[in-house]
């Protein structure tokens, strides 16, 4: 959550943005409209709004179509301005530990496209970037055209914790935002990107129906997110959603990555449920080894999960009494092992939850896949970029169109 | 958080409390103004401004004073409106299990005073509310003035889940609301008192300099509430904050109030540490032997709280890593055994603790006492009264005003 804004860009910059934003969201949300009527709509003095308007028809972000001539009967022809469907809005990337993913929305709000590329952990910020910029590329059908672009919203391995720290050169993602904002020239907005894939879950995936949302990912590490009241939750100091750092076994846990002891990391990642299997006298080596032992019902495997599960789930319900929400969404690597896995940790969140709120959480398998923290990187444009915001896509009451 | 309209109010009358909440507000920002000054700051016409300051004036709720003649040269004598300091703005009742709370504020949002009184745990609701009436008489010098009284917030013992249900008559608290209106003739809003109690720490008490807040009580019961962003949160079906019931000892616990097993209030409640106490040879019969026996240092007490405080601590750091509060504070009765209790709460906390958190949370005492409900309850009107709150006292930002 930083780099809101280009560097250098100037107050009226600024406010020539804010009034083209406000001319895409009324086109969002009441379709077609003339020009007469944006400046009904939009209290924008008629130079200002041809101007305006102008520069967005040529960027591409808007199209001009002229009325159908047979329904006008003199004067000049009025021209009819929609939104470009073809053009990008926000884009999203996720700069995963091995993989870049990327995704973008246009002009509506509709997600055109995603795309993923594995890379070796070793790349540097600069090739990431480039391979990045080539996948957004790929989006959409022809050449995606930026000239609507609004921000961009991106995943980082890792916590975020300080948006000044980040945005000073050589802060903890080196020259990444930077990088960025060279390449797009837009505002780069960042995250953690678990976090950004519970936003994604909460707008598009798995929750998409509640505005409360506990996100939960079992992979090679253990993390999550949550959303309250629509939005991303942070806490006072930009590390909530650390649920992977509950602890779990005070007396004899290991030791955990974060410098605490018997975290829920430790015994819920891929690697501690490798470890488990192995210390049971399982075979798996890997993953995929042990995806298949458990399609195979093998009973090692079984009883690890099942194990493991039950500590997720109590630590899912500690948080549930805490904090309410409407739906719990497990994703991550181990979530495929799925109903195993999933019924250990429902039985046991179960019961330590409150009984008075049993009816009322329901957990479910994440839906949106290794995309979902792009995905999440832009809805956190949508929701947060502060020109977009002030002009909302979908207004809470009519009243205030 | 129900019962926001009285009833049978009509959409005209809406309309005339929200100018009559904008003049007030204008007057809280501004200080005072002539009837001109604030015609142009409401954009109220002149025949509705006259109206609404007229009735303000009637009401007591705003006081007009002719301007000094001399600094004037002609025409009738100009008036300046200004807030009447005595008059009550918002009340706030705390309806605890043995006990009535009462405080107000005025119009500039000052609290005015608090009272409190025990009663017969059975005293029936028409009498609760009338010796709440009474006590609200006492505060404030000479009898407080009612008239600008826009709401008022209610703290009642045991979860509000469903604001239909509290809305119908003979609802799970039964006729109060319906009393309360009654009597006062103005929107009631009602909410769990630990919940409120922990609102009013995040506004006025312990935790004012904070945002993002975890107040845990220890007291006959367990239970808690969170502020996030500076508003109450109530989770998706009402229930957020029961930390009392987060799952401690799912192996041998004992049977909790809830229907669960082995909940924090199983090990943390007055009860609880007074059944620890005396089943390790203890003496203490009830709370004040407790304390003094804490005081004396008397080891089995003190064994007690330090156990006692280590599975308070473990839980408090479960749900800072999941939330990310800023401030961390513990009230009610078992609090006031001091540094024993608290210093053993501390060290769990900060063992389980995130370690990159640490030094970012910091835990304290509530510092409101038994008038806590109260406050939070106003403090409940002032956020979330949708009047108030589309005028807030205290803007975000100048460029509003």
């Amino acid at each position: 959550m930083l780099c809101r804004m280009p560097p250098h860009e100037s107050p009226l910059g600024r406010l020539r943005r804010g009034h083209e934003e406000l001319v895409l969201s009324l086109l969002r949300r009441h379709g077609p409209l003339s020009r007469a009527e944006l400046g009904g709509h939009s209290g924008l003095s008629r130079t200002t709004l041809y101007d305006i308007v102008a520069e967005l028809v040529e960027r591409g972000a808007v199209v001009a179509t002229p009325c159908d001539p047979a329904l006008r009967r003199r004067g000049r022809p009025v021209e009819t301005l929609t939104l470009n469907p073809e053009a990008g809005q926000a884009i999203g990337i996720d700069f995963a530990r091995r993989a870049v993913h990327v995704a973008a929305v246009n002009v509506a709000h509709e997600v055109i496209g995603s795309a993923s590329r594995g890379h070796a952990a070793d790349l540097p910020w600069e090739d990431r970037v480039a391979l990045a910029e080539r996948l957004v590329g790929t989006l959409g059908e022809g050449p995606l055209r930026l000239g609507a672009l609004s921000a961009i919203g991106v995943g980082v391995v890792g916590p975020v914790v300080d948006p000044d720290a980040e945005r000073a050169p050589g802060g903890p993602h080196g020259d990444l935002p930077a990088l960025l904002r060279k390449r797009f020239a837009v505002p780069v907005l960042l995250d953690n990107n678990t976090r950004l894939a519970a936003l994604a879950e909460a707008t598009w995936g798995a929750a998409a129906d509640d505005e409360d949302v506990l996100y939960l990912r079992l992979s090679h590490g253990v993390g999550g997110g949550l959303v309250v009241g629509g939005s991303l939750h942070r806490g006072a100091y930009g590390l909530a959603g650390e649920f992977g750092h509950i602890t779990v076994d005070a007396a004899d846990g290991a030791r955990c990555s974060c410098g605490g002891t018997g975290c829920l990391e430790t015994v819920a990642s891929v690697g501690a449920v490798l470890a488990a299997c192995r210390a049971a006298g399982g075979t798996a080596q890997n993953l995929p080894d042990l995806l298949r032992a458990v399609a195979a019902k093998d009973p090692v495997a079984l009883r690890v999960l099942e194990s493991v599960g039950g500590r997720v789930g109590a630590v899912l319900a500690a948080v549930s009494n805490a904090v309410g929400p409407g739906v719990i969404v497990l994703g991550g690597a181990l979530a495929e092992a799925g109903a195993p896995l999933l019924d250990a940790v429902r039985a046991a969140f179960t019961a330590d939850l409150l009984p008075l709120a049993r009816e009322k959480v329901e957990l479910r398998r994440a839906s949106l896949g290794e995309v979902a923290g792009a995905l999440g990187a832009i809805a956190l444009v949508l929701h947060e970029s502060p020109l977009l915001s002030r002009y909302p896509a979908r207004p809470e009451s009519e009243e205030s169109s």
